[in-house]
């Protein structure tokens, strides 16, 4: 029989933050409680704490790791031309989001705690996501000034609410995921880029 | 010399709600503890729970409130052309965020509790924002379908962040206000319109 095998302090509390990410994908960060993350690891709530100071430092480590795994995994591949990376992270992003639905909101909306350094996470997670399309600037055939910048966060966060959104229509989503994608990678020159102006012809 | 006012429970108690709005402009809502209120209001915080059942009662119907002022500076004018209340809203928006930077961000994020119920106040602000464009979609010249209905979405949570952004640069806002208004009333026609066909073109 082969021995059990015994993790260091560090690993072991590794595995309790990835298991509270697991547990994170279908509830919302206050429902993750010390209780239910002790009884998946089979330990007692009592050691859950020599791994964690307090349920608050065990919520913002559980958030850390989403938000790097968020960023994991939509990180744009170089190798491709910009276009194809901004559609390929989008890509990844729709997925993320569809499979880890309870957590990515509790990310973004830092809702689940008034705690500020939850708060800083979410900030500096949209804040990346943000860069990663201000450093392609001029490969995207977009200007860089204050304008550019400002819209550009403001489209991470249009692309959070369309995927939300998306997922929580009454039944199965409406809109067909590629149609998705191309509405999240076509309002990136949406909101940079000047009006159409036949649209504001048309209008007038 | 005149009598003291005796104010009804009803009135009092919407006297504090006000109260709160109007603390909640410069600290968020864990900041808005029932200690400061009761001190900003001459009472005792005891008197003060004579009103409110608890503290989340308190802050529930501050959100509450402060949502509701939101959407009330911000109706459209119906007299006006599509165009125009929609400009004038955006910019009625920027203004109120402005002047109540920190009660918006509590409000919009949720981000200041983890009650179920601040996030639904900050759910129905943002439908009803978006439920304003798409009872207009004719006249705005705008196709009516679950494509554009996720793009109005995604653009209200789009302004948010923007404006959040215009008035969080390390010192004053890098771009004109007018620039700002601009930015976010294109940018619903660039979302919900297919993209430019130049840049794309520009681009392979």
């Amino acid at each position: 029989m082969a021995k059990r095998v015994r993790l260091s302090p560090d690993a072991r509390r590794a595995q309790l933050i990835d298991l509270g990410v697991q547990m994170l994908a279908t509830r919302t960060l206050e429902d993750l409680s010390v209780e239910a993350l002790a009884e998946q690891a089979g330990i007692s709530r009592g050691l859950l704490f020599h791994y964690f100071r307090s349920k608050q430092e065990f919520h913002l480590e559980v958030i850390r790791a989403s938000a790097r795994e968020l960023l994991e995994r939509t990180a744009p591949d170089e190798s491709l031309a910009p276009l194809d990376q901004l559609t390929t992270s989008l890509s990844a992003f729709i997925d993320y989001v569809t499979e880890n639905h309870d957590a990515y909101v509790s990310l973004v909306r830092g809702a689940a705690s008034g705690d500020e350094t939850v708060r800083q996470v979410s900030d500096e997670t949209r804040t990346e996501m943000a860069n990663r399309v201000l450093k392609h600037l001029d490969v995207l055939g977009l200007p860089a000034d204050p304008r550019t910048e400002i819209a550009v966060r403001g489209w991470v966060a249009f692309c959070e609410e369309a995927v939300i959104s998306w997922l929580s229509g009454p039944d199965a989503p409406v809109l067909p995921r590629a149609d998705l994608l191309a509405l999240l990678a076509d309002a990136l020159p949406g909101v940079v880029l000047n009006v159409d102006p036949q649209w504001l012809a048309d209008l007038s």
